[in-house]
């Protein structure tokens, strides 16, 4: 299988970070002109990065944040306020830089990659769109599978070959999401690999009233019922629960974490996308940077999961990569602290030790 | 006194924000092409700013952070882990642009202003530096009053006179502090305020062990048994147990609530100060931002008491007006977002109404 063998290799291809190069880091954190530890997350970020990417004193040369948009068969079960075309619509409001994604890009100096993974709509070629459509929309998951393995596989291919794509010296990468009814496999995925009740990962998405909250928790529900993905085996989760989108961003997490580029998790679906990444391989963890706390309820149990805790709380809860872009954002400062900050030596300023 | 003439019209001055402009924000908001308050704070900073300026479609024109320098007699008492020097020390290092402010702030795309308020050290002209000294460092408040009544007031007019000298059309103000020993001052104004325990609002500052901690909550304690500050008269508060650069903030604070420029506060220090301006008029917390929350302890009782939840927790405690950089350019991000989405007419986008 020639497809299988992208997938393996990656996965066989990440390490964990070296800790020696954290140590390194915060040595020069030490030295420079404020009390040991008084940049808090700032220096955690820093030194995050010159583990993960073995440079000593990196910057930030390429920001690229991936979109990928999916649609969903389970948007047919009413479980979002938005009509599913609203993906599509978006896709366009994305390339021609409408969206809140463009905006918060151009803030963070980041370009924005529009990824089609399984829009139920056939695109012209457009500047900006990148088309590697899987599946033309998912299966909806109340009644089976949302994909089949192969095209999961595909799909985490796709997310792989976009990494090495993309991947310089002085890259970032951060992930974001568009797929109307997206919210609903996100928790159907934290659910089955956590085993908790429905009921505790399921939010309210986009804004559903109690009726429309208590039907989608029945839906994720049943779709566990009727596919029983096995936790144990993340890409049967994945194809099963999943979608084209939350695949290729569990790719993109997978290609930047074996070629030693940090990846900026945006919130809830990507968090999803991440998760299965980790579930994959949790050597993954070394690479990724929690964006930010979503309002999502299963979002910090996925955190807890994963082990990170996210950089903000803004009571975002859009997806598009916006959180993601906030978050490169204070990676960009923490690396502008770590090198452009005089030493103690260099500005006569006395050092407590402390 | 023609003194006090300043503080007493400034502070007539200061009227709550006019919340029909909030609403028109709001509508505006509404129409982008995203669902309904999806964007969380962001939303909230971007409405705040149209009701604090009044301008329907604001943008940040000039940032300023003012970081405020004094030093503190109650030093002498052993409560920091840093020696007195370092203030002035610190001040040539701003002056340099090597600090954390330094790099932050043009992170920000701000402007960073020293303002000499009270270092007990004669500094020469060196450009960026501003020298409004009230006092060559305040006393020891183990032993007696900060300061008196009148140079109390005298700071917080150099903070007013600064806020006017700098208010434009598209200003936003950042706070910020350097004093060492001045985490100690801080907690003792808190603790006068709230009339909590002294262990309850007093943190480690840039980091001392347990012995020095608790022998900094008894200094603390013996500086509100000898001054006995007033917690009905905050300028006796401010004079007694405070600091000539939480003054400073302190004033700079009311002068841009009567101004009309939203204020960004900074960490444990700046809240200080701002908390005095708002015990002396409580319309100017519409006008203020919390930027972060501190490690240190006493900041999120002031918080409280200011009703302001902070923007980001990144487990900052250096002062300076590090994390009032950062929430700069949030608030930047904000009124991008507020400024250049797309409406849902305009993308041709379906809106849920939600």
């Amino acid at each position: 299988m020639a497809n299988a063998s992208l997938l393996d290799e990656t996965l066989k291809s990440i390490i964990p970070v070296d800790t020696a190069m954290t140590e390194l880091a915060q040595k020069r954190l030490d030295s420079l002109t404020k009390p040991r530890g008084s940049l808090g997350r700032l220096e955690e970020f820093a030194r995050r990065v010159v583990a993960i990417t073995g440079d000593k004193r990196p910057t930030l040369k390429k920001r690229v944040i991936f979109t990928f948009a999916g649609d969903h068969g389970v948007a047919d079960e009413g479980v979002s306020a938005f009509p599913k075309e609203v993906t599509r619509q978006m896709v366009y409001n994305f390339l021609s830089g409408g969206a809140a994604i463009n905006v918060l890009a151009r803030h963070a100096g980041a370009d924005v990659v529009v990824v089609d993974m399984g829009v139920d709509f056939d695109f012209d070629d457009a500047p900006g769109l990148i088309k590697r459509k899987v599946v033309s929309g998912t299966g909806n998951i109340r009644k089976g599978p949302a994909m089949t393995r192969e095209q999961a596989v595909q799909c985490l291919e796709e997310g792989i070959r976009l990494a090495q794509e993309y991947a310089s010296e002085g890259a970032i990468f951060g992930t974001g999401d568009m797929g109307i009814a997206n919210t609903t496999p996100s928790s159907a995925i934290i659910a089955a690999f956590s085993g908790l009740p429905v009921e505790e990962v399921t939010g309210r998405g986009t804004g559903i009233d109690d009726a429309a909250f208590m039907h989608k928790v029945q839906v994720i529900k049943d779709a566990l019922a009727v596919n029983r993905p096995d936790a144990k085996d993340p890409i049967d989760v994945l194809s099963k629960v999943g979608g084209a989108e939350i695949a290729g961003i569990a790719g993109l997490v997978l290609g930047a974490a074996s070629l030693k580029v940090p990846v900026v998790v945006d919130g809830f679906i990507s968090t999803a996308g991440a998760l299965v990444a980790a579930e994959l391989k949790p050597e993954v963890r070394d690479y990724i940077f929690a964006a930010h706390n979503s309002v999502e309820r299963g979002h910090a149990v996925m955190l807890a999961r994963l082990g990170h805790r996210p950089f903000v709380d803004l009571d975002l809860r859009l997806g598009e990569g916006t959180g993601a872009a906030i978050g490169i954002s204070l990676v960009d400062a923490a690396l502008k602290i770590y090198n452009e900050m005089a030493t103690f030596g260099d500005a006569g300023v006395s050092d407590s030790g402390a």
